[in-house]
């Protein structure tokens, strides 16, 4: 193996796999490159792992400079898949000692939707800030608790909506923003769901653990109804809710819709557990967003029929008829949360917009009449 | 000109232009030939043509089998294009006339919507059918004096919505009846429409004379949820309507929506004058049909940024996601309404039918909250 002309051949090979690793790197989205360019600016940990999306919402605060450092959940069956995932981060004896660690400035959470509050209410008592899967508050009484509890502390209380992780409503926002569409008039949106119920655990289907479909799937309707309107008020003009096809769950909501009146705007939404089987996603969520010059149409996961994959934006104005594709659009959710840790900031989102979207939410799914059909 | 090869030319031209016709004839749709095929089986005459849909409203009972006698308009402005379209209808001095003409069965009228209704009367009266554009009925008395009216002289009293002329609905009912969706849960229907204000007369503008516009371009939408939920109950949840953008036309609404619940199923509509300049059509009139094991949208008029055309329609269910483009589905209104005429049946649209989508939507207008955002 001294054979120097060898030894060159393996030199020009290694030298174009470099090549090729550097064109690869530098189609990495920018995200992305920060979490391989920068050291952690935060240390973060995770306490309860009850739904999947916690997934997302550590690989999100990882890609903003984040570092997982511990995690813990009751439940020893989903320990291992998330060890797995995260092997740097250390399973913990219990909640107390990852509340009580000083090195941590936030705490990640994806628990039975009811227990989320309780816990980032402890978690911003003990000087940290809580990042939490959606719904975050499932009644209103929690919801004042945690209002006073962030007022106290200052710590902010973060509920993972989609908003936060989409590139067609970011990409909306801006156009809008932009005057593309004139002023907002109404936004209307559906959020069906695929229900899954072999991967679902009990609580899924009784809402004195989720809290109503409203409050659940509704959470990311209010908040994208106050966003594209621009609205900081707004009243629930009709709400109703039901379980009109699950017999066999019967706490369980599987269909809910709301109407809605902002200070800027007006909104409608439905939220449903009926994705089919035939939908090649787990749910055709749309959002249409109607201006006075203009309208904007949002296929948030697939267009049915028409083209590949999801991330789909139609604007037609008086101008013209466009079709934009948010795939390469920038996300910059991950570096403005982490950010605000820092900096004590709120450039992510808004504290009070937060609460707001979740509020409506509270009082619509309190105010929801019950649907029932037929005999 | 006695040259016999020159008139064997001639013959021989003759001929292939017969077969060219033939050929034409053939590829006409099926109720367009059967008004070349059949000799007239009703005769009906037209009174009040202030909105085009008249032309449309002419052309399906002719179609049908129906041979237009006569018309009369109050507007001289009116009268020279419809007569030159139609110069087989006489042009009457009046509309006692043709109301008293015993050689008719059928009036038409797209007259200004308040006068329609007091029309219908007297053309129930006089012992012939009313077939009236939409908005057919704008007031809740005008209903029950039209209800009345109609129980005493047993004529029918049909008003041309959207349905009757859609080849995407009556497909969309067609596979609903077969079950491909399940059991439907929700309608959700949007019916933008473009202003267009400088081909619009003064009655266009003041809702007195239009009824509002729940009762105007919300007449389709009130009977498509009756339709596809198969509901002959239902009530109004909630219904809002406004001018929240043109404060030229002060006595103009140009938003409205409704949440309804039927004994069948729930829905909601929004209905609006804002289609945009760069739309390729008067509107992106939408609806998509929830059921328990699929849904149904329909593209109306056009496909934003896809297909070409218009009658899109787009099916999901357990088993698969299909485009179907029912361009060339059949519409049987034409037949069936004149069948309905000849032998006094109800097989094009029931007359309650009619009637109940009339009185959810003048219900809805009368209890419509006015819209108005910011200050």
């Amino acid at each position: 193996m001294h054979n120097p002309l060898l030894n060159r051949r393996t030199f020009i090979k290694n030298s174009s796999k470099l090549a090729a690793g550097l064109a690869l790197v530098s189609s990495v989205p920018k995200s992305s490159f920060a979490l391989l360019r920068h050291k952690p600016k935060i240390r973060f940990s995770v306490i309860g792992i009850n739904h999947s999306h916690i997934y997302g919402m550590a690989d999100t605060v990882i890609r903003g400079g984040g570092e997982l450092v511990s995690f813990y959940a009751k439940e020893p069956e989903l320990v291992s898949s998330f060890s797995k995932k995260y092997p740097q981060a250390k399973l913990s004896r219990g909640q107390k000692e990852i509340l009580e660690d000083a090195s941590t400035q936030l705490i990640l959470s994806s628990g039975i939707p009811v227990e989320r509050a309780p816990l980032g209410i402890e978690v911003m008592q003990h000087g940290k800030d809580f990042l939490v899967d959606k719904p975050g508050i499932t009644t209103l009484k929690q919801l004042a608790a945690v209002r006073r509890v962030q007022k106290e502390t200052r710590r902010s209380y973060t509920i993972f909506i989609e908003r936060l992780e989409s590139k067609t409503i970011s990409k909306a926002g801006a156009l809008i923003k932009v005057g593309v569409i004139g002023k907002v008039i109404q936004t209307m949106g559906t959020g069906p769901h695929r229900i899954n119920p072999s991967s679902r655990e009990a609580w899924f289907f009784d809402k004195k653990y989720f809290g109503g479909i409203i409050t659940d799937l509704g959470s990311h309707q209010f908040d994208q109804f106050l966003y594209f309107t621009g609205s900081s008020k707004a009243e629930v003009i009709s709400a109703q809710a039901g379980n009109v096809h699950h017999p066999q769950y019967p706490a369980f909501e599987d269909f809910g819709d709301v109407m809605l009146r902002g200070d800027q705007g007006t909104g409608y939404f439905r939220v449903d557990w009926f994705t089919p089987d035939g939908l090649q996603s787990w749910g055709d969520g749309r959002m249409t967003i109607l201006g006075t010059d203009g309208y904007i149409e949002l296929r948030k996961t697939l267009d049915i029929g028409g083209r590949e994959g999801g991330n789909h934006l139609f604007l037609v104005n008086q101008k013209e008829t466009r079709y934009i594709n948010c795939n390469n659009e920038p996300l910059p959710f991950s570096e403005l949360f982490i950010s605000d840790v820092i900096n004590r900031t709120e450039t992510a989102i808004k504290q009070e917009d937060c609460f707001l979207a979740a509020e409506l939410a509270l009082k619509a799914q309190a105010k929801a009449k019950e649907l029932r059909f037929g005999k």
